[in-house]
């Protein structure tokens, strides 16, 4: 069984933390039948930390883990951090796959996230 | 004439901004006819200052700017630090309007560039 995991910096705001947990909600209704496990861990200030959050999907039946760095550029949150913290709380399920995909800044489609708003915005 | 502002986090990875540089190359092929000025700035570990980019903007004929937080989530750079910034840097110039847009993950189009994301790298 498949999981998503997003991980997020994370925030000393609570509304902002909230954002993430709603995507998350989205998330499981839009990709139930591809990933019926959907979670979401801050690498900062965290309500779930990302040893947490695997340790839950393990749990929830995953067999493999897909996480997504839920940030914008490549800082040494995505090269170093996510890796290194992923590793450490993956490495004892032996039978556990986990792939880290690139962040979500690499998709080609941020610009056209950004063309969509300004166009909202001057309706 | 209307110019648009990316304001990013910024890393100390050199890599990572011009991320947002590449970005900024895009949207002005992207935007040429109703943004001809495109600029992009640093919140932190700048190449560009906010200040330094309201400037430029002016400079080159701005008389609106739309500045688009490039943030995920509505944390404390984006409700306190990027509004504070902006006001400090444009309330000199008294004619330029400038509108601070909302950050960029708080678009309804963010879940499906995960959902494409996933797609993709499961081809």
């Amino acid at each position: 069984m498949q999981a998503l995991l997003i991980i997020s910096h994370g925030s000393r705001r609570a509304v902002s933390n909230n954002e993430l947990l709603s995507l998350e909600k989205n998330l499981r209704l839009e990709l139930a039948d591809s990933y019926p496990i959907v979670e979401s861990a801050f690498l900062e200030f965290f309500p779930q930390s990302i040893a947490k959050a695997i340790n839950k999907c393990v749990e929830e039946g995953a067999t493999t883990i897909k996480v997504l760095p839920y940030f914008l550029a490549a800082g040494v949150h995505v090269t170093d951090d996510i890796p290194s913290e992923v590793k450490l709380a993956s490495e004892h399920y032996q039978s556990l796959n986990v792939d880290i995909l690139p962040h979500i800044g690499s998709s080609e489609k941020i610009t056209s996230v950004i063309s969509s708003m300004l166009t909202t915005t001057e309706i």
